[in-house]
C-alpha cells in the first residue's frame, strides 16, 4: 500500500490515510479475486488523496473526534471519486492514469463501467454502515448529482465556439468544487452542534476545489506527459474548453474558431499551434491568477477558524496546491 | 405518463404505479431539460414496473402502511433497475429497449454512462430522504454489489465453452433474483417487528425473480424482434449461454462447440442453426419446466403470507409472469 510522498512531512494524517485504505480494502468484498487486485491496484496507488486528507484534516475539529466515523467518510469520498475517474477514462477513452494503465484499456469499456457502478455502492455501503448520520447520506447524494451534473454540462459544451468563462466556472463548481467542498463539510460535521464550522469548511473545501481544478486545467496545457501520467492538451482535443483558452479567447475569439471548428480531427501540429496561441494571448498566466484568487480566499477563511494543530497543516496542504506541477 | 396496461385489472397497485412515477419525476432535479426529457422519457415509458409493484404488494401488510415510505422504495427500486439497463445497454450495444431509442443510441455512450450514474444517485437520494432506516440503505447496497458482481461473473463467463448450469444459477441469482427479493423485503421490512413477514417476501421475491429471468432468457430464443422490442439471440450473440441452451447442451455439447468457437463472428445463418439445434435437443422445454419449478416455489411461500386482500393479487401476478409472451 503506497501514501503518496508529499504525506511524509505530515504523520498524523498519514497514519490516518493509512488507515482509510485499510477500510478501503476491507469494503472491496467482489470475490472475483482478479478483477478485486485490478481494484485495489487503482484504488491504492499511492494518488494524493486529497479530498480524504481535507475531510479528515477537518474531522479534528469535533470536540469528541469519531475516528471510524472520519475514516469511513474519508474512505467513501476516495472510492467515489475513483469510480467517477473511471468512468471518466470510459468515456475519454484515456489509457493511462496515475502512470497506470485504465480499467478500460487493460480490460474493456464494460469492465470499467461496472466496477464504477460497483464502487458507487461501495461507497454508499462506508456511509450507511460507519456514518449513519443522514445528513451525511443527504449531503453526499446530492452532491453526486451536482457532479454528474457538472459532467453532463461539460459534455453539452463539448467543442461549442461559444463556452465561455461563466459555463467554464459552472462546470467546474459542479464536477470538482463541490466534492471538495463536501468532504470539508462531511469531515467537519458534528450532528449535535449548530454547524457553524462545518459550513465555514464547506466554503473552504469550495475556493480549495475551484483552485485545483483551474491548476488542473493549466497543467494540461503546460506538462509534459511523461510527467504528468497523461498526454497534455488532451482537454482541447475532447473539445473541453478551460481556463487558459477561454482567457486567451477573451483576448482573441477569431484566432480560436478554426482550431475549434476542427473538432476532433484536430492535428498534433494545430495542437501546438493551439498552445503557443494561448501562451501569447496570456492565458496560462491569466489562468494562474484566477487560481491564485481562489487559493487566496480559502486561506482568507481558513484564518477564521478556531485555533488548532491542524490548522497550520491545511494553510500549507492548501498554498502548496497552488504551485503543483502534477 | 403510461402505465403497462397488465395493472388495468389491479386498480389499488395502478395508483400507486402512478403515485411512484409521479415521485420518480419530482426526484429527476438534473436542469439540462433535453437530458431530462430523455431520462424521463425512459423512466415513464409504461413498462411493466414489476420490481415496484411487488415491493408495493408487500407493503400492504404492514400494520401501519407508510404510503411515502412504501412509494419511495419502490420509486429508488425503479430508479436502479433502469440506470443498470442504461449500462447494459451502453455494454450490449442496444439500440431498442422497449420499443424506444435507447440512451447510448439516440445521445452517445458518454452520455448513456453518466445518466446512469445519475440514476444511482437517484435512487440513493430517494432512500435517504424518505425511506430513511439504515436496514433498508445497507440491504439495498448489498443488494446492488450482488447485483453488480453477477453482470461481472456473467461478463468473466462470455464466450466460455464451459460455462455450466450452475454458473448460470450463480449469475441470474445475482443479476436479477437478488433485486426482485430485496423489492419484496423492503416492502415488507418493519423496523419495529420480527421481521419473519419480510424474510418471507425475500424468499417470495428470490423464486419469483430466478422464474422472471429463465423466462426471459427464454423469450430471447422464441420471441420475434418485432414484439419483444429486442433482437432475438442476442444472448447468444453476446456470448451470454442461458437455460435453453445450456440444458441442450447437456444432452449434446459437442454440436454447439463449433458455434461457440465463433465467438463474435457468428453469422445469422449460424444462429438460425443454433435456434433449430437448441429446440431440437429440448432446450426450451427444459428451460420452462425450470422457471415453473421457481414458479411453484414461490406459489407455495404465496400460501403462507397471512391472509389479506393482496395476496390473490400476488399470487395471479407470479402466475401470469412464468406464460408472459414479452
Amino acid at each position: 500500500m503506497k501514501i503518496h510522498p508529499m504525506w511524509d512531512d505530515h504523520p498524523t494524517i498519514q497514519s490516518e490515510l493509512i488507515a482509510t485504505n485499510h477500510l478501503i480494502e476491507k469494503n472491496i468484498t467482489i470475490k472475483n479475486p482478479a478483477v478485486r487486485e485490478e481494484i485495489l491496484k487503482r484504488l491504492l496507488s499511492g494518488g494524493k488523496m486529497l479530498r480524504p486528507a481535507y475531510s479528515l484534516l477537518f474531522s479534528y475539529y469535533a470536540d469528541e473526534r469519531d475516528a471510524e466515523r472520519a475514516r469511513a467518510i474519508a474512505a467513501a469520498i476516495e472510492v467515489l471519486h475513483t469510480a467517477t475517474l473511471m468512468h471518466d477514462d470510459v468515456i475519454d477513452q484515456a489509457a493511462v492514469r496515475r502512470g497506470q494503465t485504465t480499467m478500460n484499456a487493460a480490460f474493456s469499456n464494460q469492465v470499467a463501467v461496472y466496477t464504477g457502478d460497483y464502487l458507487f455502492t461501495v461507497c454508499f455501503r462506508l456511509l450507511s454502515l460507519y456514518a449513519k448520520d443522514a445528513a451525511v447520506l443527504k449531503i453526499d447524494t446530492t452532491g453526486m448529482e451536482d457532479i454528474l451534473i457538472g459532467e453532463l454540462n461539460q459534455m453539452d459544451m463539448r467543442y461549442d465556439p461559444n463556452m465561455k468563462m461563466r459555463h467554464y466556472l459552472k462546470q467546474i463548481q459542479g464536477k470538482t468544487a463541490q466534492l471538495f467542498a463536501l468532504s470539508c463539510y462531511a469531515g467537519a460535521y458534528k450532528a449535535d452542534s449548530d454547524n457553524k464550522l462545518a459550513h465555514l469548511a464547506y466554503r473552504i473545501g469550495h475556493n480549495i476545489g475551484m483552485a485545483f481544478q483551474v491548476r488542473d486545467d493549466i497543467l494540461d496545457y503546460t506538462q509534459d506527459p511523461s510527467v504528468l501520467g497523461k498526454p497534455s492538451m488532451s482537454d482541447f482535443r475532447n473539445g473541453i474548453y478551460t481556463a487558459p483558452l477561454l482567457y486567451a479567447m477573451q483576448a482573441n475569439r477569431k484566432v480560436f474558431e478554426p482550431y475549434i471548428a476542427r473538432e476532433d480531427a484536430i492535428l498534433e501540429r494545430e495542437l501546438t499551434e493551439v498552445h503557443g496561441l494561448v501562451s501569447q494571448y496570456g492565458g496560462i498566466e491569466l489562468a494562474q491568477g484566477l487560481a491564485e484568487k481562489y487559493t487566496l480566499k480559502a486561506l482568507k477563511l481558513i484564518r477564521q477558524l478556531p485555533e488548532h494543530p491542524v490548522k497550520e497543516t491545511l494553510k500549507r496542504l492548501t498554498e502548496q496546491l497552488l504551485l503543483r506541477e502534477m
